[in-house]
């Protein structure tokens, strides 16, 4: 057996850190060397996620703490801002797999419009290669610094990415209703996601402005040559994981085409499961895994056609698709430590 | 003191039917004198909804068995098609206000077309009037058969018909996307009501199918003048009630002057609120209430906007509209039994 | 009609504070004429909860800005420990119902040992009456200061008081299994009361340890003339609402003979409702009411029987009591404002 | 590599089954050869489950129409009574783990007063073998049939067998407070399964009548050469997946050193996790996992001790610990397919 691949995870208190933990420590290939939390340095994990219980894992630290020496890549869970200011001082050798929106946006002028400062390490964006796995797969193989794509921008692109590119669907009135559940907020302590203020009820948030907009615009951009301006709205569900886009479009084909097209596309890919006809993605049939499920309905409206993409937040949409980029950037079967089934109920 | 008006339900073992027994017990100039169940007749109605338990209410009994002397009034909650049969045999002199699809289509074709078999009761078709209270108050005010709107219809259509009226948005590409709690499929034994297959998930269901689109097409045609056909997309969401429309429609308008055109139709119905600039409709604020809370915001698609209602599916959404249309039948304070809040959390 | 009492609320940011609002604004004899929540000042109540939208309500503002002419009666619904400052400073003409647990426990050695300060108003402790309505109804009636009971306590001893009375079941070694809803816990931010660490789990918290243990005890002792030690152990349930107590007691009794005495008891109480022979209490059949739905039921174990209770913790276990005995201290009928029937589903 | 194991499961189309399917999948030593659902017969088991697309399974089939050819062990998740009649008819060669409750009861009167009919297949009793791995490991291994506990006596006997046996705690007051997450119940169509009865309350039910109370009083009988009684009162909870038992004995010891005598009694165990001194188990934590979390609290009534365990119900409490037993039986790595970590949030 060969030496097994030596990581680091910063960020590891947050929920997308804690699914980076169940996914790797299944993982054949790879130790956990570092884990990083700011705010519970010192602690183990298990004491802040009891789930870990029983694990064996590297006490939690500072980041400045973590000692480099024979870790060779390092995924980032950080907040938004922060992984800028940290990859830039890391060792050189060290593979960056970044969760946070950091490096997402190609163009500085969209990071700071949407962002609202400068960002901090520009000479680094040129190099990072957009995470979106069945995409961008040759380029992830070959990145030094891979900027893992949003939960939201995933699932839509996924979906989309195959049309556009093929000419299908055009992009200039592209509505992107989205649903999540509440991992897809963090772990922070906000009013808005107290129990009381979630369960029984649901509601659109962030109208018009949320973030992921301008990521989803830049991949349907580069796919088609044109420069799109999406509607994106996404909606709070009182559920733990899931992430649905109910996605309207105009084509001058039919759904029936479209879904054949999809299916043409992802034939070979293990993680997209494009439906037969009628089928509809539904969440509860993804939770857990790395899936996204994606069908395409004909719209009553002449000209338009619905695409449904269903995937977990957490994993496909956060750290199982991070983990699959770690595979394909070390040469391992692209499955593994993914292998688990949706858990379902 | 008057006389109460006595009312019958039929139906009344369904959460339809549950909803206007406990928004009606607290009517001051009601009794409840007959509740028909077919499939339960005997049975008390606490034994079928233990939360009624202590309150006196009539036997649940066959609808032919009830004794309509003295009986003013008719709600019928009950299945699809079967109203249509009961009603035609019902004394003339009662008032009947139907809560299911019988009679919201006014032209019979398109009944047949949606509902798979010609209306059996086609001669009352053309007496009933479309209960959206805020819409048709003076035709309920003098009708003998109220038609009730769908749940979804009524936020949609409270949402869009001042809109249309004053020809603000274009109808001819209308994309409602729709999310319902679980309470507005009904307590029928099936699958895919099951706790298990509804909690910790969410998915669209009748794609481009449902019933709610023609009805939806037959209010904003009759509104504007067109033949619109829309796109209705409704989605299930774990939660028991609440029903959330995002709509997104074409304008030259701003949201802004959408939103003051809500505001200053609707500046003295009680029932529904126009949210100040930029606040968001949520289901939970609702909840429990005969409330419609609506507002309109900018889209970044230019010539776009994003309009959002939020209702309790089963009180302003089926019974409490029901219950609105009955006191204006009676000439009755339109409030009255609807004066309770929203339960929140 | 009569001039309406005004009342003023301190702590109306809370969960508790809000459903006192709720309520309030249906009694037919209140008008609410301060709202206090120091941290909100000068919001509105809509701000802080929008389900209020559209009711006039007075501006939040800080306790020390309240002016107290004309008001005379005020609902304390404040930390622990901030009421007994506050409450001793107000004209002595104000009556009080306090929702904390600052004056439940008539003991001060008991209170500075399960709050971990000495009582800072021992003073007013003499005059407090416990304001468990259905026991303590014409103290209640003449009292200036009314401390009511935690909502644990509330469903337990509705069950137990009658039958500890009656010397019908043991005080000795009495288990009390509780179950809560999440509002129980009210509206800080902590992590224990997000959505993703409750939903789709459960579990005991502050095991042997909670404070409304001496509560219970104070009270069944009382009742008794016994010194007894129960256990007490609650769970977090995730619901919004609701709260279940399973007793397990001895007796030489039977679980019927203890029933009927319940019956007896409560037999023209309107909010306790003693069920048949068998049947189940359930939260969800008493949520957003004021009732309390008990029942008893043979253990196998021989010499015991189980006692289960249910609420609706906001309501009978806090703010529907409250009112109800606001109702009694100015004679009027005990049900204004509570006639709300449970909100199923 | 060695051949796979060749398997069948009767019963896949219940949640059991489908969670022995989910988690065999992943077993890098089984080949599933057939799947029994007689009233899915002829459809794919990604049509009954739809979170199974893409993976290779054979169809579904009715129980008498399965070649046994090959079949070296067949998991039985069929209702109870079920299993009796087929397993009596299976080629003697087979292994038979049952996850019904046909075989648990070891005694035949036993079984019939609870089951209200006299055992089927009696002459199979004998040789049957308690599932309960950790207690029964030995026998495992050499069992032909073995009969795998429910998933409520799981988690209460892996908290008191230790103690039983070292006689630490008394068997004779034994109240177990058990709590339920709603797959338990299995997919049936039942009122009393839909959302909306379900979501947003709890209750308890079978109180004082399930039938895993002589389940448990068997083994705890067994362990102390007493015949005892026990409270049994399960609850069902708002969620889908998760068991948590509070069971409240007396003991001459403390709480500590019955949790040290846990301890000690579970150091070599994989899947019993007994945790630090005042940390409380709950379900979110061992969700979709094999192990059970387990402590002893100190009680406030002298003599008395406070245990509490938590399981999934699925995994541990029935699919998980039969994969637990197979493993045992073939002389494998008795963690083979389990090691799926808890899915949290």
């Amino acid at each position: 057996m060969t030496d097994p691949i030596n990581i680091a995870i910063l960020g590891a208190s947050g929920y997308t850190g804690a699914d980076l933990v169940r996914l790797l420590l299944c993982h054949p290939l790879v130790a956990i060397k570092a884990l990083s939390a700011n705010s519970h340095a010192g602690k183990s994990m298990a004491e802040v996620y009891p789930h870990f219980r029983g694990y064996v894992l590297p006490e939690l630290q500072k980041v400045e703490e973590i000692s480099w020496d024979g870790i060779e890549v390092v995924f980032c869970a950080l907040p938004h801002a922060t992984t800028q200011q940290i990859v830039k001082d890391l060792p050189e050798r060290l593979k960056i797999i970044d969760l946070s929106a950091d490096f997402r946006l190609r163009d500085p002028a969209t990071y700071a419009t949407w962002y609202g400062h400068e960002h901090y390490a520009p000479e680094l964006q040129p190099d990072a290669v957009y995470g979106l796995t069945e995409h961008y797969r040759e380029a992830i193989k070959a990145a030094r610094l891979v900027a893992c794509p949003g939960c939201y921008p995933t699932a839509t692109l996924l979906a989309l990415l195959p049309l556009v590119q093929a000419g299908l669907i055009e992009t200039d009135d592209l509505i992107i209703d989205a649903k999540s559940g509440v991992s897809g907020a963090g772990r922070g302590l906000k009013d808005s996601l107290l129990y009381c203020e979630v369960a029984e009820g649901m509601h659109p948030y962030a109208v018009a402005g949320h973030r992921h907009a301008p990521e989803i615009e830049q991949e349907i951009g580069a796919a088609s040559g044109t420069e799109p301006i999406v509607n994106f709205t996404p909606h709070l569900v009182p559920m733990n994981r899931g992430e649905l886009v109910t996605i309207y479009a105009k084509t001058t084909s039919t759904a029936e085409a479209l879904r054949v097209a999809l299916l043409a596309r992802y034939r070979h890919e293990v993680f997209v499961r494009v439906l037969g006809s009628g089928e509809v993605p539904t969440t509860r049939h993804v939770r857990g895994s790395n899936f996204c499920d994606v069908n395409v309905f004909a719209d009553r409206i002449p000209g338009r056609v619905i695409i449904i993409a269903a995937i977990d937040n957490l994993v496909k949409g956060s750290s199982g698709q991070a983990i699959q980029n770690m595979n394909l950037m070390f040469g391992l079967d692209e499955t593994l430590a993914l292998h688990q089934l949706p858990l379902f109920p």
